[in-house]
């Protein structure tokens, strides 16, 4: 595989992921006008850059933002203490915990454990991380909106250490 | 709970699924300006109605459409041999495939086998119908976009056991 295609690949798992790092790479898509399956495994995943993660994250892209729909969708799986960034999305996220524990924290608030089953709401410009417990992996899929430009996040500092044992602060206490 | 309850409920559900039946009940809902987790189990769920749906299916409302974010998400659960009826939506539905085996069907074309991972794209005004295989059940995610109105689907004739058949010969084939 070329250097191009992989940077192609790298920007368009990315931006489904709604960690599309600039305008360019999260531009909507074309559709076409017959119903489309991508199978199990036919899109090519990623593991989350180091700039922009702590620990592995491994993102699967599922669906590209598109004319009719201002979201794009993937899964993003976190191993054990592993999480984002802090960043904002401009038109939000949608978060639903699809397997393990994790968690999420907006900025100046308490951390919050989520779990299978439970469904989050990032609104616009609220700064926020989100990642596995320290004990436990976390998968969730997500549903990120863009803005009429493509962009769907703004990229913050890492979640440092003595910030993440805040998080295992509230787990020890549960 | 009241029957006036109960039909609020009944419509945010299915507004939530990609199956509201009229604009009234799929309008944007104002977000708020912190992160908002919902918990598993918080969200009403409800039966897909008889005159929409052959068989049992559930349904798991998991976001609404809103300002941002033109779509709503929701979980869809059929019992083996269930299905949607034929419909269209407005702005397209995207379908992720969380358990189970199923299948779908654009009008005019053969049914297609649907699984785990696998992920389909319903491209607006497309006539189709997804649902279980005849001997498993199937759930999947679906994000479905929503017009300028709050529409997200448009109903039309069940899916007769003479048209499902067709899945079940192919489900023999395989």
């Amino acid at each position: 595989m070329t250097t191009l295609m992989k940077s192609a690949l790298y920007t368009a798992a990315l931006s489904s992921a709604g960690f599309a790092m600039d305008a360019a790479s999260a531009q909507s898509e074309p559709t076409v006008q017959a119903q489309q399956v991508r199978p199990q495994g036919s899109q090519p995943g990623m593991q989350g850059p180091q700039q922009l993660f702590t620990g592995t994250a491994q993102i699967a892209p599922l669906f590209p933002g598109t004319a009719e729909i201002n979201a794009s969708g993937a899964y993003v799986t976190f191993e054990a203490g592993a999480r984002t960034a802090w960043h904002t999305h401009p038109k939000g996220q949608h978060i639903i915990v699809t397997q393990g524990v994790g968690y999420t924290q907006q900025w100046g608030q308490p951390v919050t454990q989520i779990k299978v089953g439970d469904v989050v709401w990032c609104p616009p410009g609220v700064k926020h991380w989100h990642g596995a417990a320290a004990d436990s992996a976390m998968t969730h899929l997500v549903v990120t909106g863009q803005d009429e430009e493509g962009r769907n996040v703004v990229w913050l500092e890492k979640v440092s250490d003595a910030e993440y044992s805040g998080a295992r602060d509230i787990n020890n206490e549960q």
